[in-house]
Parts: C-alpha cells; sequence; structure tokens
C-alpha cells in the first residue's frame, strides 16, 4: 500500500469538518445553522492559509479565490456544498470541497500560479433540508437566483433573509455573484457517486455525462373501499392491488434502458383496516433520465400503461407531475479533457449520468460545466455509513489536479 | 307496493335506536358508552311492552324472555347487538334485535304462547371497537367468556370492570349466563349481509352456511434503501416493488374459490420518501375461508408464493399470523328449516358464508345456530351510508316469523 498522501490530507479535512455538528453523536449540519456556520469559518481559514482570498457570499456560501499569473483572469470554479442532511455521512459535498482546497494548497506551496484563476466555492444550500428551494449560492453564481426565496421561511417559522442575517452574510450583492462567461471558464465538481455503479464495476472515478433530469408527482387511485370478509373477490374494486400492478410497471418501464430510473418510494392506504379492501391509494413517482425527451417519453409511458390498469380494474387514477427538472448536460469538451486526465492517472474513465442533483446543475446553461465521481461503499450516501477509501479519494483529487494542469498548458 | 306492516314497524324502531348516539350528527355508540345504557334502556322498555320479561346482564348486555306454554320451557334464543362503530349506518346489529322483539311482540299481541320459550338478546360488546376483544356476552352464554378480559382498558385507560359497574351492570353473575344445551334450541341472528353477494344476485335473503374462520397478521419485506436517482434498477432491492407482486400473488390465491377472501388493506413504507428506493415495507394480510382447512392452505399458498417471489427479489420476508380465528358453521338442521321458511315466504334461498363475524359464532360447539341474511345496498356497512329497504327487512321478519312458528310446530 502507498501513502495516499494527496488522499490522507483531505481525509484530514473531512474527519475535521465531521466533528462540526448541530447535533452531538451526529453529523447534522444544516444550512446557516450554528454548525454551517462554524464549518464556513474553518473552510475559509484553510483556504487562507491555501493562499486565496476568501468571502462570504450574500447567500451563506464561502468563495475562495486563488489568482493566476494575471490577476483578474478567467477563474475555474471548482466546489460543492459543506452543509448536509440530517445524521449525513462525512463525504458528501465537503469531499468536493476539501479536494479543490488541496489542489490551490499544493499549488500555493508549490508557488505555481496557472494561466486562470481558481475559485474555489464552499456552497451552503445544496441539500434543501431547511428551505423549501435549495442551491441558492450556485443558482446566484449562474445568475438565476430567484429574490423571492429569501421569504421562505423553514420549520420553525424563520425567514431565510433573517437566517442569512444571523449567519453574518453581507446583506447585498446577490446580483453581483452572477459569473460571467467571459470572466470564467467553467465549474468543476468533485463528488461521491452516491450510487453503486463504479462499485459495481469496479472502478474508482466517473466522469459525468448529465445530472439527470427528474419527473415528480403523485398517483392517486380510487376504487372501492369493502369489507374485506364480505366482498367477494370479482367484486371488489381494490386500489391497493391496482396500485401493485402499476408499480410494477413502473419498475419495468423504469427498465427498459439503464440510463433511466422510476421509483414509487411512497405509498399510502388513507384511513385503510386490516380488514378493509382499500378503496383509495397516493403514491409517489419519481422517473429520471439524462435527457429530457427520454424522461418525458417514460413519463407518457407510465401514464398510459396506469391508465390501461386502471381502465381493466374498473378504478379511476389521477397522476400529477408537478416537478419537472430538466436534466442538466455537461460540458462535452470538459468531460472529455476530465477523463483524458482520469486515464493519465492510471484509471479506466467510466463516463455516467448523476442520478442525483448536485450544485453543478444550477449552470445549465450558463456556464460549462463537469463532475468527478468518486466511488462510495456499496452507493450509501446521506447515512453515517457513507464511506469513500482514501485511496479512491487520492485517485479523485490527483486526476482533477491533472486536469487543472493541463486545462492550464493549453 | 304492500304497506309492508311488519318491515314498517322494525324501521321504526331503527328510526328512534338511530337517534341514541354519544356524537350528535353521527350514529355512534360505542360498548358501554351513554348511548349505549339509553340505547339498552329503550331495548329493555320494548321487551317489556312485548311481554317479556327482562335483565341487564353482568356484561351490558340486554336479555329478553318470552315464556312459552309451560314455563322454564327450552328457549329459542333471537338476538344480534346495538352496540355501533363509530360513524355507523342505522341497520348493522339493531335490525336483528328490532327484527327479534317485533316477532315476540306479535305472538304477544296474539295472545299466542309456543311450545318452547323465546328470549331475545340485544348484546352489547359485538363490534370491538372500545376494547381489544368482543363478543362478551354471547361469549358468556355459550360458557367461553374470558374473566381475563374484564381487566382490559379502553384507549382512555378505562377498565373493562370499571366501565361495566357504570354502567349499572349486576357484579356477579357471568358463569350463570352460560346457556345450557337442554334449556336452549338454538340462536338465531338477523343481520344486514354487509356485502354484496345478494344485491348482485338480486336476492333479498340469504342463509348463511358458516361464519368464515380469519387468518391475519403481517408481512414485513426487507430489501435494500437506495437513493431513487443514483441505484439503477438491476442493483435495487426495491421492498415495495416486491410487496406489489406479492399483493398481486394474494389476490390471485384469494379468488381460486368464490368462497375464499385474501385481502392486504394496509400498506406502509417506514421512513419512506418520494426520492428513496423502499428499503422495507410492511404490510397487512387477511385471509377468509368457511372452512378451517382450505384457509390454513390458502394461507399457506400464500406464504410459499410470497417466499418465492422474496428469494427472486433478493429480499428478504417475515410473514406472522398470529390471529387465527376457526370457521363457525351454521348447525344444518336449523339452516335448512330457516332455507324453507324463506322458500314459503316466496323467496329463493340463497345459501352463502358469512365472511364478517357475528355474536353468532360465539356458539360454535357449544349451540346450533343460524343466520339470515337481508340484503343491504351496495354491500356498504359500517358507513351512515348503510341501507336495507323496508321491503328487504319485510322479507326477513316474516321469514323469521314462520321459521318460529314452524319450528314451534314440530
Amino acid at each position: 500500500m502507498t501513502d495516499h498522501p494527496f488522499g490522507s490530507a483531505i481525509v484530514a479535512r473531512l474527519d475535521e469538518l465531521a466533528t462540526i455538528t448541530d447535533v452531538p453523536g451526529q453529523i447534522t449540519r444544516l444550512y446557516l445553522s450554528p454548525a454551517h456556520r462554524r464549518a464556513a469559518t474553518l473552510v475559509e481559514s484553510w483556504m487562507r492559509d491555501a493562499g486565496m482570498t476568501t468571502q462570504l457570499s450574500p447567500l451563506g456560501d464561502v468563495i475562495g479565490r486563488y489568482e493566476g499569473e494575471n490577476a483578474g483572469a478567467p477563474a475555474l470554479i471548482i466546489g460543492s456544498h459543506i452543509d448536509s442532511v440530517r445524521d449525513a455521512g462525512r463525504f458528501d459535498g465537503t469531499l468536493g470541497v476539501a479536494t479543490a482546497i488541496e489542489i490551490v494548497r499544493r499549488l500555493h506551496r508549490d508557488k505555481r500560479r496557472l494561466p486562470f484563476a481558481i475559485e474555489v466555492a464552499a456552497f451552503g444550500d445544496e441539500e434543501g433540508v431547511r428551505f423549501p428551494t435549495s442551491l441558492a449560492g450556485s443558482r446566484a453564481m449562474a445568475g438565476v437566483f430567484d429574490e423571492k426565496t429569501l421569504d421562505e421561511t423553514d420549520r420553525d417559522g424563520v425567514l431565510r433573509r433573517d437566517a442569512l442575517k444571523a449567519f453574518g452574510c453581507p446583506q447585498t450583492g446577490v446580483a453581483a455573484m452572477k459569473r460571467s462567461r467571459d470572466a470564467t471558464i467553467g465549474y468543476v465538481e468533485v463528488h461521491i457517486e452516491q450510487g453503486p455503479v463504479l462499485e459495481a464495476k469496479g472502478l474508482a472515478l466517473g466522469v459525468v455525462t448529465a445530472i439527470n433530469g427528474c419527473s415528480r408527482g403523485s398517483v392517486v387511485v380510487t376504487g372501492e373501499a369493502g369489507h374485506a370478509g364480505t366482498v367477494p373477490m370479482p367484486l371488489r374494486r381494490d386500489a391497493l392491488a391496482a396500485s401493485s400492478e402499476m408499480i410494477l410497471a413502473i419498475e419495468r418501464l423504469g427498465s427498459t434502458h439503464p440510463d433511466l430510473v422510476a421509483t414509487v418510494g411512497q405509498i399510502t392506504v388513507p384511513g385503510g383496516a386490516i380488514n378493509t379492501v382499500p378503496g383509495r391509494v397516493e403514491f409517489s413517482l419519481d422517473a429520471r433520465a439524462p435527457d429530457d425527451a427520454r424522461r418525458h417519453a417514460l413519463v407518457a409511458d407510465i401514464r398510459a400503461a396506469c391508465a390501461s390498469i386502471a381502465a381493466r380494474r374498473n378504478v379511476s387514477i389521477e397522476i400529477a407531475m408537478p416537478y419537472d427538472i430538466p436534466a442538466a448536460p455537461c460540458d462535452p469538451s470538459l468531460s472529455h479533457a476530465l477523463a483524458q486526465a482520469v486515464a493519465r492517472c492510471g484509471h479506466e474513465a467510466l463516463t455516467l449520468p448523476s442520478g442525483a442533483g448536485h450544485d453543478a446543475m444550477s449552470f445549465r446553461g450558463a456556464l460549462p460545466f463537469t463532475m468527478l465521481f468518486v466511488r462510495c461503499r456499496e452507493g450509501v450516501s446521506h447515512n453515517p455509513a457513507e464511506f469513500a477509501s482514501v485511496e479512491d479519494i487520492d485517485a479523485g483529487a490527483r486526476a482533477l489536479a491533472d486536469f487543472v494542469d493541463r486545462f492550464g498548458a493549453t
């Protein structure tokens, strides 16, 4: 075993960040919480130690800048997030921030300047646990932040704008966060995969092709409630049996191509009882694909299959899909350069879509972006059992460093 | 249209009972509640007016006795219950009590005595809404009452024994409630069908062959939770998709014979989220059949089918079926006599099992019993929309009166 000094330095940072929590015994660092505040202070000190100038954005993000050979040169932004879900793992988001800082620290240590600046973004609002919307910082950098979200409240009734003020954020300057295409090379994010594909293929790293678009909504199936003892099977209009058939159809349709996924994650029988034939069932639907045409076709196929099952079983169905996040394709040129760097570091550069959302997707249509996935154990994330090895973290950091170096050479 | 004076007199009693409720605007008359107390007083007064001697049992039942030609002759017991579920209909239980009282009232009006006594039982503990167990009164008459249930508490912590005392019940005498085989001809109960079979066949009345046995329990399916966006379909161990396949197998197995039913009435995904592949699902199972061998075979088939699905999908399964109520076959001789009476009244005497439980089933192995079902609209019960027509109620009362008359003549 080698030492993996690059990976070890990153893991040391992750370990330190993991001690910063609002809930002792967990890692819980919700957006604009006291723990997030302490984490932001720590990250800002790391950035300064790595030679960066820093600022706290009006939306709670810590942004560091390492100038290039000429001050004010266009910047490559490398980032991820330092907020967490409740009872989180220690790699989600923080890996990308720690990797970026460590890359800049090495440049600084080696007194190297590149033909471009590097900005490191430690976003604060990725997980979306506290307020109804998320990705405030990356959306502001993309120029698509919605000011109305400042009036959102958390479950304790705290306004987002008041939480930002309490966090110590400047109270103006959101518009100035926007990065122009001229002043920006692009955005790159390292993140654990949060899925099992790399592990299943025995690979440490993957280059992301697109952040999948997502359609979400709910299905309500209405049949007829009845006594479980007295209504003969042929006379039933069982909403749960109908829903079961629909769930299997959704699973089948989501399996027609490796890039697609379709999930029913929640189901309820309102007012249901052990001795009552279900009269009404509600279930959720989540369908994703790396391009919007295929995603919309998948949803249309699911609608048609469910309608057909409902008609045959004489139940009614309502499908509402109000949530439609378009796919965010990665920049082919950045992804290609990243894949070459991965290969130069001795790894097979698998390309794969990202099923989960990330800050990167905020830049859709605004700035070119790409992402590098690092293998994680069993695909587990949002859980204390989340794990990525120091070897794989090292591999990711070396690949990104190589990408940065080579990028400067072109 | 004829007048249906028999039916009309019964409906008038049902209408009066329907005004007695603990929740204004509903019919809610839980066991030993103030409304149950008022209903018991009303029913007792009806019994007295109909020439019966009455007593309140130690378990809250009102029992009336109309002596035969000789005092102390063996008794035919006719009964049902006057407690209700929450927000109930006006026919469930009360129909059998009002019909029995009206039959005796006519004998009394006509100054007729039969070669046997008639006892009318207005049981109080049929619905099982308030305490964990039910059927106290009928079980005591069958000699199988469990004294330990006196220590049960309702959801407010009230002991059953204290509720009985507050109701004004005698505090001794449960053992004396037992009816001996020598002193008892049998038990007959008129009840709305609470199912759609009679309506589907266009028939007013049905003679019950057996009260179905019932197996109840729960199934827990454990797969692996995952991110709905990142776990590819082939790598999933989705507990809900597996459960859906099981629910369809249960439906199919419950449909293999017209007498069987199998129902999944409740399902939950504990901790489920719209964007999480379900890792664990719990669902209920209720399986019924008119004889225990077929019921146990049905449950065994369901277990095998679910185990096979679980194995194929690489999920684990636990099936617990702790609730096993044996089938209670009706007395063939009593049922035959009842069917003949139905036919003499000009109705086709369909025989069918009862899918729901009734006080009658308490007498399994103790006293012969049978039941007469009256058609109800759309099979609806335990609901304010519960309805049986005055014509059908009249037909049921005339058939039961004919049965009683003819029984006396044999």
